[in-house]
């Protein structure tokens, strides 16, 4: 029997276009080009956008091409440089030509690597969490884990299984009844990155559940003696999970993870530590020694679309319990577990039932270039803030607010004597500073004062972009400084 | 002051990359065509990998033409051609040209589309949200929502913000106090997806809190009597939830969603559904009565890789009370707010922090191919699950388990007479089906017994594929009879 389907006016577009499919992909590789080509001169943070007040969706379309054609007519000036060498805001990676090679290919075959049942997919990402085992040299066999969507997904899927963890104390299991009844669960953190505090609520654990330890003087980094008495001194039956940080986001401070896994392992605690950048130290030799004791976590958040400059959305995970996800998930038939020939289910370990072949960009990264490609970014982007620490300490405008010791220069925009609220300064001058359109940095707050933090983790930034990057600030400065005086 | 920073070999590698990169991405491009190509001698669901027994890190890397060519031919010939017109497992779509085409320019400006401070892309994410508002015929101001990885993230996101209402009717705040002092709050639905399962453990609801409502007599549909009756002898002070479904995986079952709203109204429950895919129906005139009353609902999870096809990661969600997310996420400080001029900051709508441009292959797909181009693939899906039914129904081999009433075709290879264990048959039929390459299905238990599922999602799917399809079906169950009679 045969039954002749109707194939409308767009299936037919559809059909165009891919019969055409080289020709609409090489204007995409034009539009890249002249994007990328664009980066000097366009706006690293583009400050317009049209207001969206056309929303009428279009009946029929207009193809691929002239889709193509009029998104870069209509938004192509204003989108971001944000992949180019002087966005220092945040701590943005960029993207090596290897790592959009592997996002582009990802997009084309279209892989679900969330289940090893039909592709080569999920082999792929057993290899390339093991690569990044080596990179950072962690014991292969000790830690397993997953890729995920960034660090805020690595933190959901750590703190995940920490919080089973807890409940597997007590012999309760959590997935299944539920946080209602569960035993109380608290987290010591010194200093959380916003993404774990997110996490926190979004577990039903709360926010509350967080309790501050004390930094020791002058560094964001944990004080041990603070831990060690707070787990001393913690209700009997508490279960307990220690947040680290391997690099805070405004100032670099790297908890000392030889002694916090001591104190962990005295009192039975969970010890989680976010290294989603700072991981990245233990690449480069003479930084190494920063991360010592993470090899004895038992989960480590870690980020890809930051220091390894690979395309949005990519981070990942590891553990030495990624057991307690896959229970807690459980998502899986069991009849489907003969197909996977011992490989994991990926969908019993991240948050998406499916899951783009997110592997696929890191692996071209890690054979393109190689563990010393990763560190020559590393190294490279270390000096650089050095070297723009050096400037600001040089310059009669500027004040470092924190040494600089990795990739993030803190600093402040000293105000004119008369100016009181020095707060308000940095914030109306970081303003102008992006305005300029030669650097995008943002905020940061530290010993009590708003400043300015430039985090450098891009491949491409060179020399020439530091200059130009002091330069606006210099010009910032006077100019920044006349028209305040001007208006008031 | 001028640093001359080292500038090592693998350095030097990417910037040659670079300065080649129209070179690098018209490989990619070739092998995009080559892959596409082989779709129709590729097996469906590729059967072989290399186990993965190499897993030394490369030192140097060997840049990334030479990655590409190496990733291909070791990995090339094992990827599924799941991306293609046969792959009917799951609900997978395919990927539109349009798609692909956004899908690659959105890794190669990789705006990060979290927050409006630096770009244009939350103009045109706000923008993307509209036009799907109003391809599926929903109130554009009453609902708002955000992009997420899928529907599990989509799942998520609408839970949380249940779970978040549900504290806010006794003034308690589950993000900042846990769930550990909540007010109990339950779940109820008849045939939840496994993915709503997954986020309910997720939550720190637990899914104990589920409370299966009965289904109306051999369907997958919620029986309102059930439900109405369960929310009545609910204890007091329980909290409500109601999750109903648009359009099962199995069955293709829609829920009177216009009785259950009436029912919610009535009890003060949230009223959450899962149209993933079962939303797409509204886009085609003869359909939208299924989802009747989806306009009512507190919140809907939509897919965007299966039916929308555009390629992995991508969903999004509605709801009424965007704000519940925002307040129980308040990751933004508040001067970021002022840089939006006015648009939502997705980091606070989401589960990630930095977020891919994933609204660009959908903008990409609307304006390419307009509503007209997605209600296309849908009908045409549905004719064609339609035609395999009718195949099936005249075959003696084969017997519908469900009647097809959408896109999903739910059926069960005949046994032999003395063939006792049906189940344990059509899973080896099942196996042997997929085994030719030719078409990939996936398993589907319905009314006590294991059937096999054929879900059609993809665009490019034609009269030939379907050809192609039944006669893997009709060869198999021949052979696959006369192997078993061999071997007894």
């Amino acid at each position: 029997m045969r039954l002749m389907l109707t194939i409308g006016f767009n299936m037919t577009r559809m059909s165009d276009d891919y019969a055409n499919l080289t020709e609409l992909l090489n204007q995409v590789v034009t539009a890249t080009g002249d994007f990328h080509k664009s980066l000097s001169d366009r706006p690293v943070g583009a400050r317009k956008w049209d207001v969206v007040s056309d929303i009428e969706l279009p009946a029929q379309g207009v193809g691929s091409s002239e889709a193509l054609r009029e998104f870069l007519a209509r938004h192509g000036a204003n989108l971001s440089g944000s992949v180019g060498p002087r966005f220092l805001g945040y701590v943005t990676g960029g993207t090596t030509p290897a790592a959009m090679a592997g996002d582009w290919l990802a997009a084309a075959v279209d892989q679900n690597a969330a289940s090893p049942g039909d592709s080569a997919a999920v082999a792929v990402a057993v290899q390339t969490l093991d690569w990044l085992k080596q990179l950072f040299n962690l014991p292969v066999d000790a830690f397993d884990g997953a890729f995920t969507t960034g660090a805020t997904g690595a933190n959901f899927a750590s703190l995940l299984i920490a919080r089973e963890w807890a409940g597997e104390q007590v012999g309760y299991d959590i997935a299944k009844r539920g946080m209602a009844g569960a035993p109380p669960i608290a987290i010591y953190s010194a200093c959380p990155h916003s993404s774990f505090v997110k996490v926190t609520r979004y577990l039903g654990l709360g926010e509350n559940a967080i309790r501050p330890v004390a930094r020791l003087a002058e560094t964001e980094a944990m004080d041990p003696t603070s831990l060690e008495k707070l787990l001393s001194a913690a209700p009997s039956g508490e279960q307990k999970i220690v947040c680290a940080s391997a690099g805070t986001v405004t100032t670099n401070a790297f908890d000392d993870l030889v002694a916090l896994s001591s104190i962990c392992k005295r009192h039975n605690a969970w010890l989680h530590v976010d290294g989603a950048f700072g991981l990245f130290a233990r690449t480069v030799p003479e930084l190494a020694d920063r991360t010592s004791g993470i090899e004895r976590a038992d989960s480590i958040t870690v980020d890809a679309h930051k220091w390894l400059n690979v395309p949005y959305d990519s981070g990942f995970y590891f553990t030495r319990r990624v057991d307690l996800i896959e229970r807690a998930t459980g998502a899986l038939p069991a009849y489907l577990d003969v197909e996977g020939k011992g490989l994991p289910h990926y969908v019993n370990r991240a948050l998406e039932s499916s899951q783009r072949f997110r592997a696929l960009p890191i692996w071209m990264t890690l054979a393109a270039y190689g563990a010393a490609g990763v560190r020559d970014i590393v190294r490279r982007n270390c000096q650089q803030a050095k070297s723009l620490a050096d400037w600001i300490e040089a310059s009669p405008a500027f004040e470092l607010l924190a040494p600089t010791t990795l990739n993030v220069v803190c600093f402040r925009a000293i105000p004119p004597a008369e100016q009181e609220d020095g707060d308000a300064w940095n914030r109306g001058f970081l303003k102008a500073l992006n305005e300029t359109g030669d650097v995008f940095m943002t905020p940061g707050a530290y010993a009590g004062k708003t400043g300015i933090r430039a985090a450098f983790s891009n491949w491409m930034t060179v020399q020439e972009d530091l200059d130009r990057v002091t330069n606006a600030m210099h010009t910032t400065a006077r100019t920044f400084s006349a028209r305040r005086q001007e208006t008031e």
